[in-house]
């Protein structure tokens, strides 16, 4: 039987695809302007394996991520050139930009994965407009607030060179996560009571999502090294690659010691092994020896399996709160982790104390300004989803592919004179 | 039951495939010389990918397409260095003439898609290596045609500096998609009556071909600015982008609302989002703007989306022609539509109308010689591939690995003896 | 029913991979100081393609892969800094110890493709570090040995220019397999008279299987790159690229030759059109025109074929050495072939007799020394992990991922209250 909702996805989603298509068109024809830059191409590639990620939901997880992805990415583009065309009319358009737009854009891939499934495109579509706003517009509309923001650079003009500039843009992993648990939290309040019973995974399904994870693994270095300068990038790689192999192998440890029968579990092991990634990311700018990159690598994978083992279950249970793809232990721990150890080793490196003191507030404030904008933001959003206009899958119809794709078999084949001639010897058959 | 025509495969293809190998390494031994250039390595990755196409056929898309871009690349390698070799006895190979070499063998698999599953592998090779002459061959042979093919950057030289040259490598898909299309309309003439009842695809074949598309799609920015110099490189990759994203939203818009049940269609999705790169790709010298390449990409996706729902099964039921991987609307289609949107931007862009005359004039007959071309190449190709001599598959075989491949279980370890000693417990068991 | 052995694999695999990972951390913390050098970056994303090799055993195959190359790569890194940790008390990690380091790790890989599905995690983290200690650490602790094995590119300065050094690094290939089929033979002696019940592949792993293969193929020319300077690394990739192709079409021939119906095996093929770039990658720094890699090519690959289909059954039934991933065929002959074809080509340049000479007296040593030294600490490494105490799998249990993985329906959401209600409402059907 087809879903009661779906011909009502198709009078709200392709106008509201088709209008976002011709709006960004429109003020690209207006306002924007191509520019080339010497940035490295590769970058765009690593970035493109990131959509492969929740490979495991089919082609609704591989096909929205996308959606979502080429969505957000020139919403973002648009975003973050206001400013320019508010003094020139003109927004330029180079790899650069367009890298910056995907990074926000994968802030919103992040919060998507704790509602996937058990959300329809339109509503994803709209999770990424929103979080895009909250996450570039502010900054470009008042000079005022992106002092206090976490996207900017300006950090090293108020202090002296000793204090490292705070590469905040990777707190977008803080950023995603807890904007998605606030979403999460409210749309699917009342699931926590029958479960969704299409929720599992197979071992053929499993190895794709395997795939996904590994590519990022792979990938992650030129995504934490993506803004660095061509002298601090080479760095980073190293750093990031030395972070990933220690949480492959404390992930793995942790697994075996935290499971009853002493056997690894798949999922728990392709979010803990990204951990290290995460919070060498966030924290980038001040890693300077090898061992601090993989003593962090260890914390961070080890507090993401402990958050998968005991804080997953815990918040289902106590806040019901449905994490799809444990968003909060893969991205949100280690983020923390991270922010944490850059306030660490900047202080430790700080001579000055006043210098030190200055640093913590201002590195305090900026997580603050963060968690809380986006908590406030995700409710504020979750709300607005949670109205009936949408039309939210009902729970017996989540993680379910045939209610936004025809996975039927293919026949293109069998013409119409065909399939005539059958009903034809059908009806002999009958009489 | 083993296919009638295994035999005979055995006996047509080990013997063509070994002969022409011998041929290529004699013609390389007595006149190719290894030049290196500094051509970016990336170039050859992303080439590569190009290759998991059509994974969703299983090990014969993804492993005759494979064996066919690696002949047709050699072939094409040789060709290309015909009149290097009539003038110095020497073929020079770099990774830019392999490069070169790769986008002639493009051509050749956009062609075998229409005919995937409905041809051997002898078929798929005398293919490529026919189609590669018919692309690479006459403009070594005679500079006297080669003012009027599509492989030239000669055009810059007859007119002035305002006229860019035409990037025409890039109307190899529509050649391609033509040249395919006749193959399969000759080839597979008497089938529609009964169908193939092999050809359907279930979810997890799916997800490969998916996984395929993705790949695809990531890397068309590369495969777009391969032949690009290094200055407008990054533009070529820019636009790329910015049509392939408007692509994904277009074809997603478009699905849901040709639909009857608002729900999308994988095949036509993974085809779709691909358009704004092919369209792109034929007219990136002209382009620009970033909005000339955005509304680029959402008219070939609208035309690449329109084709598959509705040209598809027309040219079933009206021509009996069967495209298997759907080339028309995939290259064919957005190529032609590349094609437009170049004589329109150049014409706008030119401010003397004799220079604009002429360009229209060589631009249609351009595309005249190639649409000729391929369709005349493709009837006689097609019309030798029909004889019996081929073999070619009964229409209840086609879609089968089974016909080339060895799927059965794989157990190397049970050795004979062992086998023995199963034997005559069974007929001890018996007695 | 839980595997017997899992519990002690929860005392054993944990505690050695948390201890393994602590000293690693402090080690890099008293004497590893980061340096950043100008290496590419492509490298290191195509050197993690190669853990997507064994795909086809699933979670196990590519967990325990990735797994196992970031422990060998720490452990080489270590080990490959120790001379100048001797000198200055500092180990210098840039990129390229990094790429270093992964090509010793590629060593352990290969070996451990031959005894995959028939050991557990710890014998094979066990493998892995006793391999790279052999690779590597005899080389850096005593110079006088330095000048026999097979690392070293100082045989540059012992003869005159006219004679490429070797790099033989790349003997990794015959190193890695022999030591595999050492530890295979011995480890899985008794296993041949019942047979693994559960090595079988089907249509779908067998596609992942040629998904790793296809990617293995295509990021080989990278791989085989990675240690040239600037100027010789396009050489290198034209090379690569061309045996590669040649490998591809020869496998194809001489699959359909051999078999008795005329068919393609796919294990098969993925192992042989692998093969030319392992013999090109041994003797590339000889090859200088394309014929000598189409060439070789050829020759790799028919003899890989032959090693497949006769050497591989023979091996089991006269020596019961069970090889999983064929390692002999695939990197063991081409190898050798690589070794030869340098001699070859070397002497046949060389205009001085007692150069020509000298040179293959050398060549031969190193061969021999990669040989025996490969064979004895594989045979002493096998009685190692014969022990009981490690817990080797019975051989019914072998190539199941269930043993160490948790392959179960995945259930977060059903919240504890729930399965009580559910098991109250199971009772009340019973009374």
């Amino acid at each position: 039987m087809a879903p009661r909702y779906a011909p009502s996805l198709r009078s709200r989603l392709a106008p509201i695809l088709l209008i976002l298509q011709a709006a960004f068109i429109i003020i690209a024809g207006f306002c924007c302007l191509s520019e080339f830059q010497d940035v490295n191409v590769i970058v765009i590639l690593g970035f493109g394996f990131l959509c492969t990620f929740p490979v495991r939901y089919g082609f609704s997880g591989c096909g929205f991520n996308l959606l979502v992805a080429v969505l957000a990415t020139q919403w973002a583009l648009i975003l973050n050139g206001i400013d320019s065309w508010y003094n020139t009319r003109i927004i330029g358009i180079d790899l650069k930009s367009i890298i910056t737009a995907e990074l926000c854009a994968v802030s919103a891939l992040i919060s998507i994965g704790s509602v996937l499934g058990k959300t329809n495109p339109v509503q994803l579509t709209l999770i990424a407009l929103l979080e895009a706003l909250v996450t570039v517009g502010p900054l470009k509309l008042s000079p005022k607030i992106k002092s206090l923001l976490w996207l900017i650079p300006y950090f090293e003009h108020t202090y002296n060179k000793s204090v490292r500039p705070a590469n905040s843009i990777m707190l977008l992993h803080v950023f995603g996560a807890l904007f998605g648990l606030m979403l999460t939290w409210i749309l699917s309040r009342n699931a926590q009571e029958q479960g969704y019973e299409k929720e599992k995974f197979d071992k053929k399904s499993g190895l794709f999502s395997m795939l996904g994870a590994v590519f990022l693994w792979m990938f992650w270095p030129s995504f934490n090294s993506v803004l660095a300068d061509d002298q601090a990038r080479l760095g980073a790689v190293c750093s990031t690659y030395l972070a990933l192999a220690v949480s492959v192998v404390t992930a793995a440890a942790l697994a075996v010691l935290s499971s009853p029968r002493g056997t690894l579990n798949p999922i728990q092991m392709q979010s803990c092994i990204l951990a290290g990634g995460v919070a060498v990311g966030v924290s980038i700018s001040v890693i300077q020896q090898p061992w601090e990159a993989m003593a962090l690598g260890l914390a961070a994978a080890a507090i993401s399996a402990t958050g998968f083992r005991y804080l997953q279950t815990h918040m289902l249970t106590a806040f019901e709160c449905h994490d799809t793809c444990t968003v909060l232990s893969t991205h949100g721990l280690p983020g923390l982790l991270g922010w944490l150890a850059q306030l660490v080793l900047q202080i430790k490196d700080c001579d000055d104390h006043t210098v030190a003191i200055r640093f913590a507030v201002f590195h305090i404030c900026v997580l603050f300004v963060t968690v809380s904008l986006s908590l406030c933001m995700g409710i504020l959003t979750a709300f607005l989803l949670k109205l009936n206009f949408w039309r939210q899958p009902q729970n017996n119809k989540c993680f379910e592919d045939q209610a936004f794709w025809e996975v039927l078999i293919h026949m293109p084949l069998r013409n119409k004179k065909m399939l005539y001639q059958e009903k034809k010897q059908i009806e002999i058959h009958i009489y």
